[in-house]
């Protein structure tokens, strides 16, 4: 079964945010090892640990960054895995700066750009559970099980409005 | 073998574009489907092409619109398949419009967005196949070829500019 | 007469925001249903709710939504109905992506933006009065009146300034 | 039967891009005057075009205007019918500008917003075709009708793809 | 001697900032009334205070509006003064659109505009002050007095910081 | 009577824009020196102009720049003359750098900002003349009639339309 | 061995953030002065400042500003030490108006411009001394030291995480 | 004597552009090495050109790069050398895109920021002078030399405009 997905981010200070992705990885079942790497301040630690990823049983990485977010694109042009960009709003820019560091990568080195901070977070779980479905036909009924909650809780919610 | 990726585009317009992520799928030997679907004009058909993509064998799904882009969100919203969406550059606002509309996806239902434009399309093929090779790993060495194509062109374009 | 108003958000969350819309629609004596809807989170029962609206008697919608705000699209690409859409600023960026993703609509499929949160909240009730105005003239009159409570409240306000 | 519609622009220049609006009328069959008007250059011809139409049997106003384009507003100010705002492209800014100054109107006042430049024009025809057909049933229909030929249009340029 | 200002606010919520510029006027010892207006709410009201602010011995014209913030380029198109636009920050985008829609006036009718919210009002006092300067030379000196005061202020904040 | 307007521009290359400004003040019958001047590559030169302009009889100068646009911010900054600034677009940002760098001036220091380009250039004429109009009562009437020339032009290209 | 670093403010507002910089110079043991002096309200003394930033023995400039941000430009025209802009973001826009003014200087009179806000300054100083490392090898130890801590406070931090 | 200057580009294609630093340097008489580098896709040569850098006698590093362009911030963590950012235009963002990646870095490892394209390119090469002056004196008068060359060619257009 393809395995585990590292989880990366800037910064120790961006963990709350960035637990939406393992809180929803850990829902799902799939394993996952959350860390801090840099671009900039630790960039051999971040280069290591983008090299080995594969070799360490990783299927997918997600990586959180703010401002100048390089982070993702050091790790997916260090790694031939699928590598989940989260753009974080850490800056004065307010995340303006990070999205477009994160998703205008040139061709050849994709980095897969979900939504700025919280809720791009979460979905980093949710898309990493879709690229794994791929291999695993049980996390796409997973994912499936997903969505009718949310269209039930949308449902609860119309009740409670009117 | 997990399977085919199908590549939608809002307009016939959008071909010359999106022809580049069919062009990198080729490469890959990864078979596609491309044809034209509208979350505005053609809502019917593009909900029956969502939802249908994973029982035609469909792996993922690729999806290039421009201005209000929505077309991965619905697609998005009517599959459990990861799916790639490439802004494009067609309105008076250069693309900026379409990669706030495909990647600012709220909880739950992500778009994996790469750049706007030309290189997002190629690399929407690029990260198709990283996807893929989560269940293939012949794609993975493919993938790894891919980039040393990418280095060994960089360092002729070294050396001619020497 | 023509019918009552059909007003949509995204979540419960924009309840506050988008109670603007019904407040209005009361003051002019229109009825409304007002309910949750989510393009992404509960795509079908959304699409029901724009398919049948006509059917149901409304002659108008309201659609508010966030982020990438597909929603007010989506009805106004399943319904015939004139669509008035409200981009809310829930998202980093200030509902600046909702603003792009609700008015940048292609050639076709209108959806008649107002301005971003509470004031364009609102406002769509008052563009509903006027569209329904067409057929109501009592209606007009209605806009006329309180365009002259508008025109007295600023004369009131600038007695008291100064 | 409502009745006409008054399509206004900011200068002769914007002829070529507002005449879309004007195309897609005809088409549904809708009467229509378009002159030239402008917020800044011609205040008192623009108020009173805008304090008469509805007088003089116009049920709809589609206002079209380029960088701090007030045009919409201001007509929207004066008179009770609904406006619609087209933002035109002339500016430096392509059309950003134009497409605050007309969407961020304040609360009391609406102007339905569309899509900046050419969709935007044609969009305006169609949402003034929505709103007529409040009053208007066969207008309705009219415009179903239309959103078949889009379809249908579709699916022809998708055959033509594969 | 030239005459007075006439300070317009588009709402008496901005009283608190427009009031810098008044303070302003007074410390030049200009006379000045300030009042509300709007070119949406109040067209009719506003457009008597644009025509009628020559005739009632007013020589410049300061209005601050914010979102659409039309009300200096309504005022610079009632009347010949100078019309001074200070875009205030009340909405979404903060101040954004105000700026974009005071600044960007089509050739043949300008508006001096000054920078977003409080520093803008003030200096809409000082540029007053300079357009009054032309023809009382008196002022001229009191603005040189007012930037010595400037630069004293600054070496002493110098001395302060050492 | 009050006297010239200087033109500044901060490169020859500007001269085809700015004569704009020139091309109205002499409309207008006011006399004019136009030169070019530079805050970054001849700051002594532009700070002279500046500081010498009030002596030499300039009334009003119209400073326009692009890019980091600090020529009318510098120009202000030594004279106590109103100072116009016309952001130019030249740089990769349309010109949008420009207005910023024109327009957000500190309290204390304001610089009259029209439009980006053409448009402003222009504007900056028209603007010289009201303020001098403050002084030159003649001078208002020609504005006056300038006015009614514009209005009379919309009036003939309307007829021209229908 | 070259000098020292002179840090420059618009406004003693910004003192905390622009500490950020000399808290950095001190930990190097780089001599620092740090004043007030402002491009707009006190042209003379900062051009002074500039100009004799030389002859005092000064080896770069470190200028920080916000909103209309010249100051970092002004002391480039007038000097040829380095100098290092840092925009700061006390306006409306959050800095996005300095960062512009700052960095989109013409061909001739670069400034060597970092991050917005309290990252920038921190990295105003390391920037500095890295440019004075050209000429004195053991700052460039020190950097060398600094880029050690920040990998090994991340490593800290990544321990603490897990 | 400090040594060469290390120009960096992300792509052959950029080559027009940056050639614009050689240039310069070549004036200066300042010894340049000039390749192409991309931190995507060839990462491995990038670090170790860059971590190189120092030990091959380059005292300043140039690294011009375009869209996500991470080649600066890559170069400035994996050496201790200064290094000088050029954001490049060539993706649809016109280098937004471009000058965010490069200058929002964080605290720690600076970029030192230019202008976006052909200016910011000179420019890189002026401040790698300025930057290198620190230990060379008479650099410091070749920059000296080169702004009196502007100021003149400044002089001499406005003689010509006159």
């Amino acid at each position: 079964m393809p395995g585990k997905v590292l989880i990366l981010m800037g910064s120790a200070n961006d963990a709350d945010t960035m637990r939406g992705a393992a809180d929803v990885l850990e829902k799902y079942g799939i394993p996952y090892e959350m860390t801090v790497a840099s671009a900039h301040r630790a960039p051999e630690r971040t280069r290591l640990l983008a090299q080995n990823a594969e070799r360490e049983g990783f299927s997918v990485v997600i990586a959180g960054a703010g401002a100048a977010a390089h982070l993702a694109g050091l790790v997916a042009a260090e790694s031939v895995l699928p590598v989940i960009g989260v753009p974080l709003s850490g800056s004065a820019l307010y995340g303006f700066d990070a999205l477009l560091s994160t998703v205008q990568m040139p061709a050849g080195i994709p980095v897969a750009t979900v939504a700025i901070g919280k809720a791009g977070a979460q979905n980093a779980g949710h898309l990493a559970a879709q690229i794994l479905s791929v291999a695993v036909p049980e996390l796409r009924e997973k994912v499936r099980a997903h969505r009718k909650t949310l269209a039930d809780a949308l449902e609860e919610a119309a009740k409670k409005l009117s």
